[in-house]
């Protein structure tokens, strides 16, 4: 995630977030479904819970940034490289080839969870459940029941935060390599906080990616484009006039 | 939290200390509010649990510093800048506007919690119950039921050794660059032992955003402003004295 | 994990890989094996789960990788070699010595963990319940009862994924230093996902050593022998045409 | 952890064991005792669990040495002291005043949690039960009932591998700055494969500074001290003659 050098070829660029991407939602909804709430035959519950999901989907940007950041700058996410663009720090021509291959490459690590789940003998998805196939969702589809404006509000809010962070920890004046890092964890807390909510988006890349398994979530699926692309725009443009005026 | 360059303007100082401070209360509280204790339709517990919003309060400490502690030191709480000041690392023109700005950070970011939280059907703050709305409490507002003795006592010792680790991981023969995740760490593991006992502030500002939404919290506040400015006194002065001396 | 330096003798090598595998085996094996369903005396489940079982591998791996990567590139895992030799980072002739110690290191990890658990009465190794003894499987002895298939594919797609990250982050171009800590929390996600799917392997040696000791484990190592090496064979080939071209 | 700096006085020095094993015991022991199997009034179990102890231990170390490890290497144990000293990379003149006060700043530690721990009203040490107030212990006093031949083993094998990661991630060739890091989090790992065996120990001065609450405890206290001091010996000795000789 830190400003891309200019070398990277376009190509080396798209194949970097599309695998960055796949593995976002491979690895973040993949430890959603497969994992949350496991129970063994005990009774005793082993699963991850959404402690583990939030590790997970934090651990997919740390290890992704680290492993392809410094070609495409680790966005892995349309909302981020709106936002970066917005800084300025992304030149306009990469915004949607970017976007573009953020999607597809969400979509076929989602085409890859369905058919591995499928090979469990009880896999179904339910539409009428909160959250089924790790898709996103408020009012009756949020998992603790919140409203429509509780999950637009959580939404804007932390995506705004995350750009703030990803803008500032790949800022020239922070600690030199720990940028990943930083940006990673701060996933993982928006998890902690907001999955109860909506199941956590900030990302519409991962809603859309699930969503096309679940008709109910793709109803709802226009909020988690909308709310996470608004605030990264109030954080882009805050923290180009804030942060980055000379200071 | 490293030692803040001369250069940032005032502005700039205070602008990362709102957005952290913000960050620090709607990260950890929000946690605590929305994620804690969820059970799913099954009643398994999915919830994140204490160690989940111990690590939610670390990392909104190892995000915000490393997104903006170049700016401002990244205190995000009055304890700290009051330590650094009596340490002899703050110019005292800063101390009151930090500490201003953290205590308005912390109550928006209380506000937002509330009007999200209010979004569920069943949302209720009891000011019967201990740690409602995530506040800080003693005797029968204490999770564990520890007395009022136990409550100061652990927040004086755990805000001096707060202090300890912020000092010592800034100082200039410290590894380069680390000093947001120790320090973000060490909040992690203070939540890890304290929550039980006092829900764990350590920070005034944390206390006091969540308190003005429970009278019952809000009488008890002054505990939560008190031990943690004294145990930051005791490092600031004790640092200053015996580890920054020649050694 | 680092691009090993020329320097260290053959010796120094094998004895990092020898500690490191067992570090592996007997850190995240130990931890299924003892800690994963832990219920107190009062039926409190106090147990680390599947979440503390993936956090004890991958730290096997960040602490092994801090510890000796220098010397041998802090492999500890046939797959591992196998890749990064397809890469062209690794020459030759180390790869069957650096499989045959990583093997042997697995086996003896094995080996104390069987006497050690021995030491609690009612330890017993079950061949026909899933995960027995901390093994992989699939069909009947896949933790969730997941099919041949998913099995296959998931560990194919996690192995190729942890050979990127491995790739990637020890590039000259990522940051220095943090190969380690991305590699290894990217095993803890590897099991995030996959413990229900088969116990998770990616590594044959962590596979092997644990399946000597129940039958009916042995019977299914083929696969987690195979599929990690097709998923390390696809990564190291794909990066070194596309990622280390010059780009 | 670093090979200290020849630079500091051994009083700045002691002061930095001090608070580093009083912050070991205090907060490693105090999330176990305040926090590990804590239930809410609806029986809802939000304790932080072995993972949260295991990561509480681990990071008392990453905060401490980020935070005094320049000063006096961060040993917070006598045996890293001893296998440190072992290895040719402590004088001879500091090991003794390094235990000793090692292990006073335990005590004071234990202290202080006995006094926070007194103000909860069924506050109680039942030497009888496995662990109360955190102890080590083996045989009935182990919290899974493992054998005293199981206890010494994984006390010997877990003692061996962390000096291992010591003496490596401090190495002049290891990555610069994450060798905290690397330590504490081989401490954490240690906790999460052993909690269940003999909750864990590798640490006289932690070991020591419980027991003497616990009359039970005390009379096993003797493995505790012994079996980490023989595998810091064993990792002391064998790593200076394989890894620190020339390769």
């Amino acid at each position: 995630m830190s400003d891309a050098p200019a070398s990277p070829t376009l190509l080396s660029r798209l194949a970097a977030e599309f695998v960055g991407t796949f593995w976002l939602v491979f690895g973040g909804c993949g430890a959603a479904i497969f994992a949350a709430g496991f129970l063994n035959a005990e009774g005793t519950h082993l699963g991850i819970g959404f402690l583990g999901v939030a590790l997970a989907f934090g651990l997919t940007v740390v290890t992704g940034a680290y492993a392809v950041g410094y070609i495409s700058g680790g966005h892995f996410n349309p909302a981020v490289t709106f936002g970066v663009f917005l800084s300025g720090r992304l030149e306009s021509r990469f915004v949607l080839p970017y976007i573009g291959t953020q999607i597809v490459g969400g979509l076929l690590a989602a085409v890859a969870l369905f058919v591995i789940a499928s090979g469990q003998a009880d896999f179904a998805i339910d539409p009428s459940a909160a959250g089924s196939f790790a898709t996103n969702g408020y009012g009756e589809l949020s998992p603790g029941g919140y409203s429509l404006l509780s999950a637009l509000l959580i939404e804007v809010i932390l995506t705004a935060v995350f750009l703030w962070v990803i803008l500032g920890a790949t800022d020239g004046r922070a600690p030199v390599g720990f940028a990943p890092l930083a940006i990673g964890l701060s996933l993982t807390l928006i998890h902690l906080v907001a999955i109860p909510v909506t199941n956590t988006s900030v990302n519409p890349a991962r809603s859309i990616a699930v969503a096309v398994f679940n008709p109910a979530a793709l109803g709802q699926v226009w909020l988690f484009v909308l709310a996470p692309l608004v605030g990264a725009a109030i954080a882009g443009l805050s923290y180009k006039f804030l942060f980055a005026a000379k200071n």
